[in-house]
C-alpha cells in the first residue's frame, strides 16, 4: 500500500507544508522510519527523536512546533484520530471472507445461516443454532447448540461458543477464546468425600460491538447469564468467572481475573493481570492499575492500585516504600535505643 | 424446563409453605427475579432483599424467618445441596453425545476405541491411543499417540491430549486446554551461546473425577509424570509446569501458575492467579488466597496470603497498612526530628 | 526404552564405577526410583537421598564422594549436560512426523509448500503462506494468508498463526498458541460514545530457533512489527501485546504480561506472571523474579523483585517485612506515646 502526503492530508483534514507528493507506504517508529515512513508525535517531549529521524513525513498536532526539512508535515487537531485513518489507508488489501460455506465445515440442518455469512474450512455450527447475517467464522471455529449470533461478527480461528451462549451485531472474537464453559463452582459432597459439582445451566451473553480478544475465557452462568455489555473490549487471556455482569465500554486488559459474581460497572478500565475476588461491585469509572487486586467493594470512580486495591496516589506511594521497609524499620530500632539510653520506658506494642 | 413448587419439595425434601403448585421456570437472583422464579438465601444478611424481591418461591435454611406473602417457601437442611438438586431439575434438555464416529474425524487403525465413545466432527485421535468406554470427544479434539482416557469421560472441543498422556475415569477438560505439552526447561549451550533444550520425555497422569476448565495448560514431565489426583478440580487458563504434583480433591482457581516440580498436598484451594515458585512444597489442607505468591515451603495446614504468603490474619492486616507507608514514614521523621531538637543522638540505620 | 550403563557412560564420557551391564529404563526422582532407574545429583546437599533410593544407577559430578555399594556411578564434568543425552537415550520412539499433506488438511492452491513438509489432519493454509522445508503442522493448526514458516519448524495441534506473520528456522510453537491476534488499541470516539477500534495492520516477526508454549498470544502489531529475537524460548500463556520487542536469548517464563511497546533486551529472564507496563524498556541482562511488576525503565542487568520492581536483595528483604507492618506501626506509636509522656512535642507528619 503507499499513497502520498497530500492524499492523507485530503483524508485527515490536515495543514500540509513540505512535499505533497511524498509517497508514504508505512507508519513507523522514529528509528526505524525511512524516506516513505510517516511517524507521529503527540506533544513535544520526543521533538528530538523526530528530528533525528530519516521520516519523511510526520504527522503532528496543530499547536506543535516542528521544523523539518524536507519532510512532509501534517498538522491536525487530533493526531490519535488521524492516525486511525492513516492505517486505515494504509492496510494491507482486506482479506474480507466471501459468503459461502466451506464443504468441509459441519453444520447440523437445523442451524439458521443468515445471508452473507462465512463458514469457513472445519467449522462446525450446532442444532438450532443461529448465525446472523454477514457474521463470518473464519476456520475451525465451534459454535453449540441453540447458540445465537448476530450480524456482521468475526469469529476467528479456534474460537469456541458453545450451547445456548449469545453475542449481538458487531462482535469480534479473536482466536481460541472460549465463550461457555462451565462455571467453577463445587461443593463439599455430603459425605464428606471430596467434592460435588454444582450445575452450570445458565449461558453468556454477550452484547452488540464487544471485541474479546485470544485465548479469553468466559464461563457461563450457575444460572442466569454471565453478562457482557455494548461495546465492551476485552483483551488475551482473561478470564471472566460465572454470572460476572460488566457494563458498557470497559476496557479489560489482558490476563485480568474476574472471580464469580463480580460486577463491573460502566466505562471501567482494568489493567493486564488484575484480580478481583467473589462477588465484588466496582461502580462506573473505576480504572484499576495492571497487577491491582480488589479485595472489597469499589463504591467511587477513580484510579485504585495496589492489593488490596486503594485509590491511587496513596496506594501508589506506599507501594514504593515497601523495599525501604528494612531501613525504616532500623531507624525505629534506633529511636527505640536512644529512648533506652535516656531511660524512657516504652510500652510493649501488642502486635 | 419448569417444575412445581411441590416438585421442588419432594425431590429436596423441603418443609413447603405457600403456593405447591407455584411453577418455577429458572434460579435467579434476587433483582431479576419474577413470579416464575426460584431465589435462595443462606443467612439473614439478604433477607431484606429477598423481601423485596418479585421471585414465586425462595430455597431458605429451616433456621431462618422468612414471612413472603404469596410465595412459595422451601425450606431445607442444606440450601447448597438443595440448590444443586434444582439447578439439575431445570437444566435445559441435555446434550449427552450419542455414540458413534463422526465421519470426519480422523482415527488412526490402532486406536482402541470402547463401547459407547462419542468421536465428534474433525476429531483427531493417534496411534495405539486407547478411548475408554461412554467417554465422548465433542469436537475438534486432538488425542496424541498413546494417550489413554478413561471411561465415562467428557472432552470438550479444542481439547489438546497429547503423546502417553493419562486420564482416569469421569474426567472433564474444557475447550481448548493442552495437557502434555513439553515443560519450559533449558539450560546454557556449552558453547556458550544461547540455550539447550532439555528433552521432555515424561508425560502427564491425571487421575479420575478430575475437571480441568477451559485454557488451562497441563506440561508433560521432564522424566516420569506431572501427576493430578484423584477428584481435583482445575478452573480455566491455569498453568501447571512439568513434574508438578497435585493431592487429591484439591481446588485450584483460574490463573493460577504452578512453576516446575512443585508439589501441592490433598485437600487444599489455591486462590486465583496464585504463584508458587520452583520446587516448593505445600502441605496438604493449606488455603491459598487469590493473588499470594508462594516463595517457599509451606509446612502447615491453614490459611496463607501475601507475596511472599504468610498465615493469613497477620499477612492480610500488614498488606493494608502499605498504603500508610508514608505517612508511617513521616511519623518515623516526626520522632527523629522531636528527639533531635532534644539534643538526644540516634545511631545511623546499618540498611 | 532401554540402555545399559556402560552405553551411558560412554555417550556422556562418564567415569563409571559400579555394574556396568546395569540396564537403565528410565530417570526418577530418588523417592520412586527402582533399579533400573537412574538418578541424579546436582551437589552435596540432597547425597542422603541418594543413599536411600532404590536406584540402580546414578549421575553424579566428579567432586562428589559417594559410596553406594550396587549402584552403576557416572562421575561427569556436568551433570545437566550430561542428563540431557540420557534423556534423549530414552526417550520414547520418536513420533517425527511422515512428510506429505493429509487428505483433510485444506490448502489454498497459492499456498508455498516446501520439501519434506508435513501437514496433519484438519490444517489449515491461507493463499500466499510460505511453509519452509522439513516443517511440521502437527493436526488441526491454522496458518494465515501471506504467513511464513522457516524450515524445521514444529507447530503442535491447535495453533493459529494469523495473516502476514512470520518465524525463522527450528521454530517450535506449542498447542494452542496465537501468533498475529490483533493488538488492543482502542481511542474514545469522536463523538464521546464508546471505543474507536485503532487498526493494527502490522504483523509479529519471529526469529530463529524461536520456542512458544502452549496456549501463549502474541499480538499484531498497530504498524510494523512485533519482533521475538532469536533464540529467545516463551513458556505457555504468555500474554505479549502489540508492537513489543523481545531480543535474542530471553527465557519468558509461564502467564507474564508485556504491555504495548515493551522492549526487552538480550538474555533477560522473566519469572512467571511477571508484568511489564506499557512502553517500558528492559535492558540486556535483566532477571525479573516470578511476580514481579515493572512499572518504570530498567537500565542496568541483574535482579530485580516486587512491585514496582526494585534490585533484588532490597526489595526482597521490603516484600518480607509486609507482614510485619502492623508490629512496626504499633512500635512507632509507643514511642510516640513515650515521647508525649515526656512532654516532648511532635510535629504532625504532613500525609
Amino acid at each position: 500500500m503507499s499513497v502520498t502526503a497530500s492524499d492523507i492530508a485530503r483524508a485527515v483534514g490536515a495543514e500540509l507544508t513540505g512535499p505533497g507528493d511524498r509517497i508514504v507506504e508505512r507508519v513507523e517508529t522514529t528509528d526505524r522510519a525511512d524516506k516513505h515512513s510517516l511517524v507521529f508525535i503527540r506533544n513535544e517531549a520526543f521533538i528530538d527523536r523526530i528530528m533525528e529521524s530519516a521520516a519523511g513525513a510526520v504527522l503532528i498536532d496543530r499547536q506543535t512546533t516542528l521544523d523539518k526539512p524536507d519532510a512532509a508535515i501534517l498538522r491536525v487537531d487530533n493526531v490519535d484520530l488521524a492516525l486511525n485513518t492513516v492505517l486505515e489507508m494504509l492496510a494491507p488489501p482486506g482479506a474480507k471472507p466471501e459468503p459461502g460455506i466451506h464443504p468441509s465445515a459441519v453444520v447440523d440442518h437445523s442451524a439458521k445461516i443468515g445471508i452473507g455469512v462465512h463458514l469457513g474450512p472445519h467449522c462446525v455450527v450446532g442444532a438450532n443454532a443461529f448465525i446472523g447475517d454477514d457474521t463470518a467464522l473464519l476456520a475451525q471455529v465451534y459454535v453449540g447448540t441453540n447458540a445465537s449470533l448476530g450480524r456482521g461478527c468475526t469469529f476467528h480461528p479456534g474460537v469456541r461458543f458453545l450451547e445456548r451462549c449469545s453475542c449481538g451485531d458487531g462482535c469480534v472474537i479473536h482466536a481460541n477464546s472460549v465463550v461457555g464453559a462451565d462455571g467453577f463452582g463445587y461443593i463439599p459432597a455430603p459425605d464428606g468425600q471430596g467434592l460435588l459439582k454444582i450445575p452450570q445451566i445458565g449461558a453468556v451473553e454477550i452484547g452488540h460491538g464487544v471485541e474479546i480478544g485470544a485465548g479469553t475465557c468466559i464461563d457461563r452462568a450457575k444460572f442466569g447469564a454471565t453478562r457482557i455489555g455494548d461495546g465492551t473490549k476485552i483483551d488475551n487471556l482473561v478470564q471472566i468467572a460465572h454470572n460476572v455482569q460488566i457494563g458498557r465500554a470497559c476496557v479489560i486488559c489482558a490476563q485480568v481475573g474476574l472471580s464469580g459474581s463480580v460486577r463491573i460497572g460502566d466505562g471501567c478500565l482494568l489493567g493486564g493481570q488484575v484480580g478481583v475476588g467473589d462477588n465484588f461491585v466496582v461502580a462506573n469509572g473505576v480504572r484499576l492499575a495492571g497487577g491491582s487486586g480488589v479485595m472489597g467493594n469499589i463504591s467511587e470512580p477513580g484510579d485504585y492500585i495496589g492489593t488490596p486495591a486503594r485509590a491511587g496516589r496513596e496506594a501508589a506511594a506506599g507501594m514504593t516504600l515497601v523495599h525501604k521497609l528494612p531501613h525504616l524499620k532500623a531507624r525505629i530500632r534506633a529511636l527505640e535505643k536512644a529512648l533506652a539510653q535516656q531511660g524512657i520506658e516504652l510500652k510493649k506494642p501488642r502486635t
